[in-house]
């Protein structure tokens, strides 16, 4: 069996962070498959999708690291006027930071329980807020 | 059910990225599942695959970024001659760097159609070409 | 059909690596399918999976080019006294490793076979070891 969710996310910053493995549990309560994959992917190419103990001090450490990996001020080639965004763009840093961090997690799905380990939770990473992001939920199993 | 494909792909030079949305999507007209999981995944381990923009801005500035995080001319333990290989090794940095990128990435299948954000596309990163390349393509679903 | 499995690893060091193919081979022997997709997926979030060629000196390429892009010595803000540790933690290096590392890898199963590069192998990364280690096999296939 296949079953296919959307989870929509408001982020409120430039760079935010949204913890969502509470969201993705409460899909699995509604799916019909006890036993599987789980797969949350991200639609976007300025976000990421990891996964991590989720604790502000963690966060943070994360953001100082990639701010320092991919600077904010760089001389990016991508900052220039871009037609098909109508604007000049400003997100290079985001679309690098988002190849750094990946778009995509995994999880068992056990006995009608997402398996994770007790310190993990599923991490959406905003580089280019703050906007309405859209979060593809895949459960596969039986 | 389950379909395996294999992609084959020629780079063109040392450092190289190719864009192999469009010919995972040709394979997905082929097939006879229309509601799953496309897992696309390279053979190699100095490749990398990532989902960003396709634009030669961005693939630019991933390409400062990965050759300043990981140096071309550093001294590698690597960089060694190598009886399996028959010569001394140049890729060091090829390896470090597909694992900076990941070498794997999922996208729904839905209804017949990868699911994918308009600005997404999916990058073979080759970091020790020219060469012929191979990327398996799964589907799995219904 | 859907399998779970349990990989117990015992990591020897602080930071240490573990090449866990085999490992997940001999799982594979044991499974009753035969065509599917194997996930592999840590349960913590001081450790990585990630696959490359199983060298001693990309190996330790990889050691140096981790403790570069995230020192050992750097003031972390998660460098302080958790009440839900009850000591003071020491890992901060480690969860942003295992950020750029990433946490879950994938493979073919074509007939009963693990379908992989002739050079690849899975590595289990610990950044907070010594310590036992569960890694989650998930087999969907038919």
């Amino acid at each position: 069996m296949v079953e296919h969710y959307d989870l929509t996310i408001l982020t409120d910053d430039d760079y935010d962070v949204k913890y969502i493995g509470e969201q993705v549990k409460e899909i699995i309560k509604k799916s019909k498959i006890s036993d599987g994959i789980i797969s949350v992917i991200t639609s976007h190419t300025s976000t990421g999708i990891l996964v991590t103990e989720p604790l502000e001090c963690i966060v943070s450490d994360l953001e100082v690291l990639l701010r320092r990996l991919v600077k904010d001020d760089e001389e990016y080639a991508h900052a220039h006027f871009l037609p098909t965004y109508g604007r000049t763009s400003a997100n290079a840093p985001g679309h690098l930071r988002s190849i750094l961090t990946g778009n995509s997690c995994m999880f068992p799905l056990r006995k009608g329980k997402m398996q994770m380990g007790a310190a993990q939770d599923i991490l959406l990473m905003e580089f280019d807020g703050p906007q309405e992001r859209m979060v593809f939920v895949e459960i596969i199993g039986e």
